[in-house]
């Protein structure tokens, strides 16, 4: 079995290579198409706009000045063409993927992108941004990444759905199935002023909903591995019947618009 | 009634005055608050990492040196406090937000940040993408903002849901609830040579899923405006019983795991 790797915070990640470790302790031969640096920050579009370069770096393993989602195309579409891989692995991310923030996530789009191309995807982080400078701890999301690509070979995982996985920090104490959170950033933003007098402010204060019961956000912060299936559809189709009786009454439905 | 306009072309875009005068002419009192910048190809996260810089630039209008999603965050959290707006308005974007693309655009993302806040949002952008060079016209799409807008005041947007309007060109024969589509890029890679004897590669080939019926991408290429109820939770909730049936049996469940 194959597996694409990729990630979004670059190929000199300790977090790629552990993901590396747990996909071979897990059966696969790895192939790595990663970023050339962290991509974190940037969007996780697709490069449509320039061309992209790709270095080999490895027998298996190239590298890309592109996004986590150019990436895994590259991969799947022509560096990989002929020996197409059977699942995409992206991770493990230094810092969470929950809530509301997976839609702004690059490692967990290397997983969209997986699946929009037809390969089972899975994405993976690690809950440490409490790391106090003595670097990132990535031996229990090892632990735990090579257990859920286990539990994803069991049997075929749903089309059009990855999966989404974050690892708390420390020992996890269970794994528990998990819908997307609510999380909320911004409600106070800070105002300062800078050394030549002029204000600037700063989004702050993040929000848990520590209502949601059963989110991934609730189960991390209780110190559980959460999994979370994700799909692609954003279509909220309880509202469509609402809207097409709305836009029924419109002026401009129907050719006689005018 | 006070709308929050915004959009990820910039303020000096020619759409956000289109849907500045759609709201004004559909009985709202317009405040702006947009990116000083186009940002259409950087990330729409919030800008967690770097203080963000707000100028006054007219009664009612402000620029940010930050994202579409920072925009909407700060002038509900801050810049609007006080006068804490009743919809959000994004757009007109230049280019569409169709299919799988809806998850990388700024437009959609202001609107999104706009709901999450708990602000009934739409999202407006126009296909144009065979602009001759003329420039982009943009009456039609204004015409259609401020026909969907008084649509949306009817009666209330179902909660955490928001509109992604799509105009095609040209004059649109009529209007269409729809489901979000399925666009494929980049599945013919081109690789090139530079001169200097090096390869590229570009990703190309959009594909649009034309088996899609009832998708964004069918209606606004058979020349209708397409409205598609988008929600934020990407949950498969289809998937969460399988998954939890697999995390049931595995090591990692449970507090005895070793």
């Amino acid at each position: 079995m194959r597996a694409l790797v990729s990630n979004d915070d670059g190929i000199h990640s300790p977090g790629i290579e552990a993901l590396e470790r747990a996909a071979k302790a897990a059966g696969f031969e790895t192939w790595v198409v990663a970023p050339d640096r962290e991509q974190s920050a940037t969007s996780h579009a697709l490069t449509l706009t320039r061309p992209l370069r790709v270095v080999k770096t490895g027998e298996r393993s190239w590298v890309v000045d592109g996004t986590p989602t150019d990436c895994v195309n590259l991969a799947i579409c022509r560096i990989l063409k002929d020996v197409r891989p059977d699942f995409v692995f992206s991770g493990i991310n230094l810092g969470p993927n929950l809530g509301d923030d997976v839609t702004y996530s690059g490692t967990v789009a290397a997983a969209f992108e997986g699946t929009l191309l037809g390969v089972p995807s899975i994405a993976f982080s690690l809950d440490c941004r409490k790391d106090g400078g003595a670097g990132p701890d990535f031996s229990e999301a090892e632990k735990v990444a090579e257990e859920v690509i286990r539990l994803a070979l069991s049997r075929p995982m749903a089309e059009d759905v990855l999966w989404n996985v974050n690892v708390p920090e420390g020992r996890p104490t269970g794994i528990r199935a998990t819908r997307m959170g609510r999380r909320r950033y911004g409600e106070s933003v800070v105002e300062k002023v800078d050394p030549r007098g002029r204000p600037y402010y700063w989004i702050g204060g993040s929000h848990v909903d520590t209502h949601s019961d059963g989110s991934d956000l609730t189960t991390v912060a209780e110190g559980l591995v959460s999994v979370t299936p994700l799909h692609l559809d954003l279509t909220a189709y309880r509202s469509l019947e609402d809207l097409a009786a709305r836009l029924a009454g419109s002026r401009a439905n129907g050719p006689d618009r005018s």
